[in-house]
């Protein structure tokens, strides 16, 4: 069975200090999508406008990504997405978020989305991201993700979803910001305490945590010359983190840490480019030999 | 043979949101040292006032660090700091900076710390670390800390320095102001062509990075749940790492990646509490229960 996945679909305009890109295909559902469809079949859910290029819809499709729930709105537009990057590539900048057809959207599973074992809600409205849940028979594994404007917003409904789900991934400034911890074991335990089984806690350039119960893995990040973009590289991590669960189907210790590995290979190669560039051209043989990069990278006896 | 070091020796105040110390023993030969000290003897020059408490020297001998070449200047005042952290514990803010006695520091080596093996130059001005290098007759190892004060002032002789020794260690953001480099992988390139063979890049909780010629090795920091004080947790990070090679006697990659976690080991303890608190609790059971606890950390398969 493939991975749900519901999130944004949009047309990003990103500026860095390494070149720029107009309306270059984004969105959380996006890149969680083309980023899992290396390990594993993936349903994705979302919206676009009629403005929405069919190419990349052909894009998607062309990696295993079923896009019957992909909704297009006659005479609606996009989601777009604009920023920038200085030259520190941890923090986005953004200049303009219209979120047009995603403003209304009202997520819908086709029914034969409705027994998908791993499900991944990206980062939308939390009251959406229950309804999904709702609509799903029996999930194996409920991953979400968030972000500072549903903290803000919506955090009686975000700590509501915490409680129906086995894992997050979020920021640490989003952890520090959810908990009001600026200690992040503490800000960890206490989602933990709301729900999640694991919390995983991205930090960029500096790598990733998975908590779980009292113990805690620490997954590295690549140490990278070029970086060109960062725009989606969490969901890009995300993707190769859920991606390589669905296709193991265990969910031992060992298996996420794995899982934690592989999304840090997938977003190491995300931001070598703009958008999906980098991924387009990706190879199965180079996800497995910088996986191999990773395990040099931290060995010691 | 011990490991010289040559830094300063202070009375540190500080404050953070977990509580506050005055006139505390700190200075980076001293939490160099007595980190080193668990792995290795030391040889310690520096330079104090008359009015440097005697029990400090006392605490120092205790542990195996020789003290003959730390310099008491009658009628003279101790080197003080006075500053703060906030919730942010990766940033030091200064509240005054006495140099007192030593801003005519000139190290003069004992004769029987002339043959030393093991180097340590702690952050003092680049002058001055040259002029000690030019002391010691046949060294083994020779490693250099430095900081933002003399990346502005005396850049020149930094380089000058660099050219002459084996291993640097210094933060990123003295990495990315040293260089010009907002990369960090073309920062420590950048400085590897200046002449030393590795370069330690410190990252505070994220942990600390080796580059070595194209090599990489990514050390973690331990999540910790408690960070009472983290200054001297550089100079803690070093004593453990030029400790362990002193004790180990090699300089091959192995040996020099067990030696990044033994630095990060000692610096995980070293934040546990204000000054030399926790160092002074710690037993060499709990250093080796810990380094497992860095295994435990990132390990995966």
């Amino acid at each position: 069975m493939a991975i749900l996945v519901v999130g944004s679909v949009a047309l990003d305009s990103v500026k860095t200090p390494f070149g720029d890109r107009k309306e270059a295909l984004g969105g959380s559902a996006t890149f969680f999508s083309y980023s899992a469809s290396f390990f594993h079949p993936v349903n994705l859910v979302g919206v676009v406008g009629e403005d929405f290029p069919e190419e990349h819809i052909g894009l998607l499709n062309g990696k295993g990504i079923d896009t019957a729930g992909l909704k297009a709105i006659p005479g609606g537009k996009t989601f777009r997405w604009e920023g920038y990057y200085d030259y520190d590539l941890n923090e986005a900048h953004t200049l303009s978020t219209c979120l047009n057809v995603f403003d209304v959207f009202q997520p819908e599973l086709p029914d034969s989305y409705r027994d998908s074992e791993y499900v991944f809600l990206a980062n939308i409205d939390p009251e959406l991201q229950i309804h999904v849940l709702d609509q799903v028979r029996a999930p194996k594994l409920k991953v979400c993700d968030t972000m500072n404007f549903w903290i803000e917003g919506k955090r009686d409904k975000l700590i509501e979803l915490l409680g129906k789900v086995d894992i997050i991934t979020l920021n640490d400034a989003e952890a520090r910001q959810l908990t009001g911890e600026p200690n992040l074991v503490k800000a960890a335990r206490k989602i933990i305490s709301w729900g999640p089984e694991h919390v995983v806690i991205k930090k960029g350039e500096h790598g990733a945590l998975l908590f779980s119960g009292d113990g805690v893995f620490s997954a590295p990040a690549l140490p990278i010359e070029e970086i060109y973009d960062p725009t989606g590289a969490g969901d890009t991590f995300a993707g190769g983190f859920v991606g390589y669960l669905a296709r193991e189907g265990t969910l031992d210790e060992a298996t996420l840490r794995r899982a934690m590995i592989y999304g840090s290979v997938m977003a190491s190669f995300n931001v070598e480019d703009f958008s999906l560039d980098r991924m387009k051209r990706l190879g199965a043989g180079e996800i497995e030999e910088r996986f191999g990069r990773f395990i040099e990278l931290v060995k010691f006896d």
